[in-house]
């Protein structure tokens, strides 16, 4: 660890010298949670999984956390926390992540084993470094900070962490428990601690995600795979058909052609452009992380605005007739297509799917049965710039890295927009992970320096809430 | 059996007496072949397959062919027989069949079991009864005849028969095969006998079937399938561009968009359009036998000339992506088509590959790498109406069945193009199965009135081509 910079006088200086000279210990002990196997995706892990979640909750309470609670779901348990300010009119926020990690194993190319956390040049590789243990378990090092840097016995906000437990599996049971919850989890605001920044050295706060309506179209055609011999050329092919739809959902420069699919989205403003275009972008870097060959899309945006401000059409599986080797000679049966929609900020999942809906069925030739079907959607989630709660959050971050942040967005989608519509709170993200972080992939690492720098953001975040909140509200 | 009409003292009636006072016999010998179980697509019915060729060879023996022989293959022996006629002048005839039959089990829905041949209400049900084994049979007491009422001791013509083993699984080596001893099969014409007629009612001589050529397209997008939040609208997505390609494969008329595709081709004429016409085709029937809901095609043409004289563009599979239940966000990394191509008169395959390959490839966007491959193709073949081959099995079913026949043409393709291609000889089709009899479907089944009118038609046709060759040579 290098010698922190800043002066101890200052609130800053004070911040980064508790951080660094407790992150020996710090690390000891995420490194004893990132030993533990919890794949919420592998049900032989399930053990794993709750004793991930009883690790986090003793370490929650050694932190000073009053209320620690598991909560369980149909699957994985979630952990509950609680502390609130002494001062009773402090503003109250949700600390949002995860304790599951991905599937990992050294076959997979790993240099070292995925569940035997190894510091190797600054980097801490395993299997949840990133995504999300290290990104939870700086807040109780940056609440530490907090508390041991401004003399309190308390926080200066009521803070409430809820760490759920089948993220990488989707989070199938995250919205119910939020709702059967939500007295419990009401927060002014939640903050994200599951995202990262641009790069290395271009710390971000990220402002939004886009949110997801997900469709499945089948068509069927004869009532079983018919001889394309006999009968071919004079009887629809639902693949065919299907192929049309597809086809025919975007046009020539690019945009959905779904009917009303754009309705209600604000144009970004000129002022959003700029901000994305300051960041350093490199088509050639990016198309590697995209492990793709050209970039592609709606016209008159760049990349990342197709990627993070804009709304798209993806088929994500198509499927019908014969799949093994070589050939067959038959008019498949059915034909499937499995469609996502990411929606940004005007676009009611709900409309989108009806629009979709409409769209697609007029689309279906005669002699051919058509079904279609959505899965749960997920509203698009994006903070305005202006909002008083992201300006603590900039501060913080700006604070902890001692430079101007700028601001992204991420074209995924999550809990977060779950969270804001449930409780009814604007969210904010803080992270500190990076794109070479590797998250889902072998030698997930995180860089120790930006994860000190997570707890020293997060050691602010919480003074510059309780003293700006009033101010907004 | 019904009591044979016609009178004895024509050479109708002498054939239609002995056919019939020999059926029982025949039926009883067929019955004993039909008990094997020759399923060629099965691994562990290899030695049936090898049984039901003995078998085959030890019967036409028996029948008098003075050769006989078993010729192995890479995968299933084909049976070859040879009876010279004693006039060295006469035509030579290869006679086209196949001992292997397609699976069959009790469990698919049969109501007797499959290899245990039973007569009920004038049929003979089991797998192989049509196709081809009946068809096949139907030749050796058609050749007894011939002999019996032309007090002839060889036949004719000079008779040859080819009895393949693997038809029912794509007769992967029937091609090397004939290529290989095209100096044995050598033949003036060859008569296919594994076809059918339009209905029970309804007596018709097959013309021709199409051609076929496939191919397989994969688009291949990023390296592995990535998140469609992260990268969704701004790499392109080898479905859709998959998708494209499909759809632009038809216009609004239904006609195929491959430049050059229609060239070369021979428009119906009036005169084959008018007999096309005037079999009695009902659309609810032939709706039901595609298990199909509507037509479609190609625009100004029936149902028949669709299926059997315009060449066609068929999707046989389509997929890429995610397959399972539910959603996946991802972008698949490639997709694929399976397409066929039936063809007719005058596309040779080698042309229209190429043209389909030169347009499939123009279509592929940037960003995305396309393979193209071609499985072995198919010639079309189709003998004129006013060959003087056709018209000998033209009488020679009319004089079976005492009416006039009417014209079919077959949309599938076949070996029948292999043997024109090779052999260098017209392809005439004599067949009595008909739509109802349950090809490569449960209750599979012949009816013994048509089988029997097939051995007629098979004694009449070698003294007609012996009478008439010489006119058309």
């Amino acid at each position: 660890m290098s010698t922190p910079p800043g002066g101890a006088d200052s609130e800053v200086g004070a911040v980064r010298t508790y951080v660094h000279s407790h992150s020996a210990a710090f690390l000891g002990e995420l490194a004893e949670w990132l030993r533990i196997p919890s794949v919420s995706a592998q049900p032989e892990h399930a053990d794993d999984v709750r004793r991930g979640a009883d690790w986090l909750a003793g370490k929650l309470r050694d932190t000073g956390f009053p209320v620690v609670e598991i909560w369980d779901t149909p699957g994985a348990p979630a952990v509950f926390a609680h502390w609130p300010a002494e001062d009773p009119a402090a503003p109250t926020v949700l600390v949002y992540g995860h304790h599951d990690v991905q599937p990992a194993a050294l076959a997979d190319g790993w240099h070292s084993e995925p569940f035997a956390p190894e510091i190797r040049d600054g980097k801490l590789y395993a299997r949840g470094a990133a995504d999300d243990k290290g990104q939870v378990f700086f807040h109780t090092l940056g609440l530490r900070a907090h508390l041991a840097t401004t003399g309190r016995s308390a926080p200066a906000v009521h803070l409430k962490l809820l760490v759920e437990g089948e993220e990488e599996s989707g989070s199938p049971h995250f919205r119910a428990l939020v709702e059967d919850r939500a007295d419990r989890l009401a927060a002014d605001t939640v903050v994200i601690s599951d995202t990262g920044m641009w790069d290395e050295t271009t710390p971000t706060v990220c402002t939004g995600m886009r949110g997801l309506a997900e469709c499945e179209l089948v068509l069927h055609g004869p009532e079983q795979d018919i001889h394309s011999g006999s009968f071919g050329g004079a009887v629809p092919n639902p693949a065919t058909a299907l192929a049309r739809v597809v086809a025919a959902l975007h046009d020539e420069e690019g945009r959905v052609t779904v009917p009303g699919f754009y309705d209600g989205i604000t144009p970004l403003t000129e002022y959003e452009r700029r901000l994305f275009a300051e960041l350093p972008f490199d088509e050639e870097d990016w198309l590697r992380t995209a492990k793709s060959r050209a970039t592609a899309g709606e016209s008159g945006h760049t990349t990342l605005e197709r990627v993070w401000a804009r709304p798209t059409a993806e088929v994500n599986g198509i499927g019908g007739g014969y799949q093994g080797e070589g050939s067959k000679t038959i008019i498949p049966s059915s034909a499937f297509v499995k469609l996502s929609f990411r929606l940004v900020e005007g676009q009611e999942p709900e409309r989108i799917e009806q629009a979709v809906r409409d769209w697609a069925l007029a689309r279906v030739p005669e002699g051919l049965r058509a079904e279609i079907s959505f899965a749960a959607s997920t509203r698009p989630c994006l903070t305005p710039l202006s909002h008083p709660a992201l300006q603590s959050v900039v501060r913080s971050m700006e604070k902890a890295f001692g430079r101007p942040v700028r601001f992204t967005r991420e074209g995924g989608s999550g809990p977060a927009a779950d969270l804001r519509d449930v409780l009814g709170a604007p969210v904010l993200f803080l992270g500190v992970s990076v794109p070479s972080d590797g998250w889902h992939a072998p030698d997930e690492k995180v860089e120790l320096d930006l994860l000190l720098k997570g707890a020293e953001a997060s050691a602010h975040l919480w003074q510059d809430l309780a003293d700006h909140w009033s101010e907004a509200h």
